[in-house]
């Protein structure tokens, strides 16, 4: 196939064999990370803003080494630095960007929705680096090619999807990749932190924690965002752990083989103990690395004429 | 011509030549932004350093893309993160940063004559990207490449600047380029916000905004700074909006074709309507990629050997 | 010789055969910045990832500088833009940087010893930028190249090293330097500024400045924290110039030819009197030049395959 989307807002617009395209073109650039010389010209002469409405470390430094990595020129545009400040709207921004002639404009905004917004208005490719608690498709993208990398396939798996699935945007991403590759997902966390449609999506929903374990090939453990526990949506710290918290002890319920995702930062002995984040099954650091051939291959795609 | 001037530091002090050979140097690197591969090698192995002492978003994005595609470095120093905290004086900073061999210093300070001072005192070349109600060089250029572009000429048209005239380095350094080329330049605004030795400038000055759009060939349109309000400088917004806003109906005592430009970020439904700014006699986008252009040609004159 | 080791993280670990085989790299090395064309391609395809979770601007912009001359890919993580606010360890951070398969990390950290637990746990070379009032060796390296350059050779060399000793890591990287190629080093400041364990340093100890200058070669004067006065570990300003700071007149019983150094940022008219600061004596900014070289130098080095 060609890669014919403008835009990457979300894996619940894709279809399977976009999925699948992305991964594969993800699986040929990964290599170039481990090379001595870590740098292909592909697109050179090309800009890429980096839009964070939101602070992020993590995700903005992956893009942008992704960016400098295929040559691309790269510049930062951060909540502070912005002419917000001044009043300015996000599409005036962003369209004063664009006027600037960039190529591809990653964008993360704590409001569901801004991407799609900014990619009706922009002739740049529009990547969601994340908007509020809707999707953010390239983390989702990530997971799903560290569990095929493992699994081999997606299709047939059991994925559980464990913590505050109400707000999370990387459940949300993850649930529509891995259902549309075939996987069977479920959910779990407290009632409080469920999503209030959570019976529209196509995912079966449990609230024991043992019931996500058993026979699941996929734990992906959720990030219990603390400050949650102000709004009153989860009781305490030490209860959620009792009830939700993922150890040693607790993985025994799982398959030996079991795989642990977590999309970080953890909260080391609230959501995840230390032991089962630094084990074997945990995957928490290969993800990092393959989340930057992801995103590496997103950028590519994008900056190809159609 | 040859270029002979080590700094860029105001458009007051520069010859008809100098300012037409900026505008025709910027004419000849615009294309850059607009092929596939917007990347030159022309300034390869220079290094341009951006200190913001005052917060800016596009003008320093403006100046970093335009070095980048040059191929020159660039390094960022913003008022934060600088030893400013320290008690270091400004001279100091840029003493140190030139004593790591940059070869340009782009300067913003709130105070008037801080790019001056470092001109006077650093072998790199300066240019002053906006210094408190002084002067803001390139957007004054970039103002001029708009209208020329359009008009073919500059010479003969009346423009007319209109707003918060006291407090804008951007209306003066445009007082002095397009005065310098031939235009007649009419002021408007509120008393208040009227320079007080506006007389010694070669401009006309009305405070009725329908003398400023009859017959005028240009409006350029002033941000109104809003926080002056609490300094009592101008009544109300409704007020000002009601006396110098341009909207639709309003634009229809100027001529047909008039153009207007707005330095940006735009006060929508103050200083300008919604459909105005967005009309198609509004070039305030193009001005953004023109600023572009004319800062690579900036970069590029200063940076050769003389 | 070659160079062997993974990490630079200070110079008291340092044979003087590898402290000489830096300078003698960095000498190669400075000249590249005075060329037309500062940069060479030696680490073209590499990533230096900048981790100041400590302010910096001028150790931080040196070493991207020094990155960026030779050709590396950086990415800047500063403490405020940190996923640090989420309550994730230095260490997680630090690791997940890695995952993305970075070369060098350069580290900057208020505690010390955070250098030397990320080095034993990241495969990645580790740059001690400064931790704590334990070391900063690049600084000390940069003070040695910058003697060695004027006096041909660091070995018999009087060294006054002048302030709030107890609080530098720069003089204790100092410390460790000179003594290893061969220089006599004195302490100067006021007893509360020098640290408790100062008897098992190898130097002498004086708390008269004139016996600090006396036949002094080179002056080392520390920058005064002022904020250390609100913790009453000195008097007053005004008292501790009068005692330890250098002005002209003071500078008279020292050698004709001493030469003075000040990591930066000056106190003007406090430890140092402007005429001073200002003085051919000065090596301030040659050091700030130096720094650059010794920088390229450690990552050059670093970045080789062993």
């Amino acid at each position: 196939m060609t890669w014919q989307r403008k835009d990457l807002l979300g894996l619940q617009e894709l279809t399977q064999e976009e999925i699948g395209f992305i991964l594969e073109t993800a699986n040929s650039l990964k290599e170039i990370s481990l090379r001595p010389i870590k740098k292909v010209p592909t697109l050179r002469g090309k800009t890429v803003a980096l839009l964070f409405f939101e602070p992020s470390t993590r995700t903005r430094t992956s893009f942008e080494l992704a960016a400098k990595r295929l040559s691309s020129d790269t510049i930062n545009i951060s909540r502070d630095a912005s002419s917000l400040d001044k009043g300015e709207s996000i599409l005036d921004t962003a369209k004063n960007i664009e006027a600037m002639k960039i190529d591809i404009a990653v964008v993360r905004h704590s409001c569901a929705g801004v991407p799609q917004v900014l990619a009706r208005h922009l002739k740049a490719a529009v990547v969601n680096a994340g908007d509020g608690a809707h999707e953010h498709p390239t983390q989702g993208l990530l997971d799903l090619f560290t569990i095929k990398e493992r699994k081999r396939k997606i299709s047939g798996l059991k994925v559980s999807i464990i913590g505050d699935i109400a707000h999370s945007r990387v459940a949300r991403s993850n649930i529509w990749g891995l259902t549309k590759l075939g996987a069977r997902v479920l959910l779990c966390g407290p009632k409080t932190l469920m999503p209030p449609d959570v019976e529209k999506l196509p995912v079966e929903v449990t609230y024991d924690i043992k019931k996500a374990l058993e026979d699941a090939d996929v734990l992906n453990i959720l990030r219990l965002q603390l400050e949650r526990q102000k709004e009153s949506l989860f009781p305490s710290i030490r209860e959620y752990r009792q009830l939700f918290g993922i150890n040693h002890e607790r993985l025994r319920y799982a398959k030996a083989d079991v795989l642990i995702l977590h999309p970080g930062p953890v909260n080391r002995g609230i959501e995840i103990s230390c032991d089962v984040a630094d084990s074997q099954s945990s995957l928490i650091l290969e993800q990092v690395t393959n989340g930057l051939a992801i995103r590496m291959a997103v950028l590519y795609l994008l900056s190809k004429e159609k």
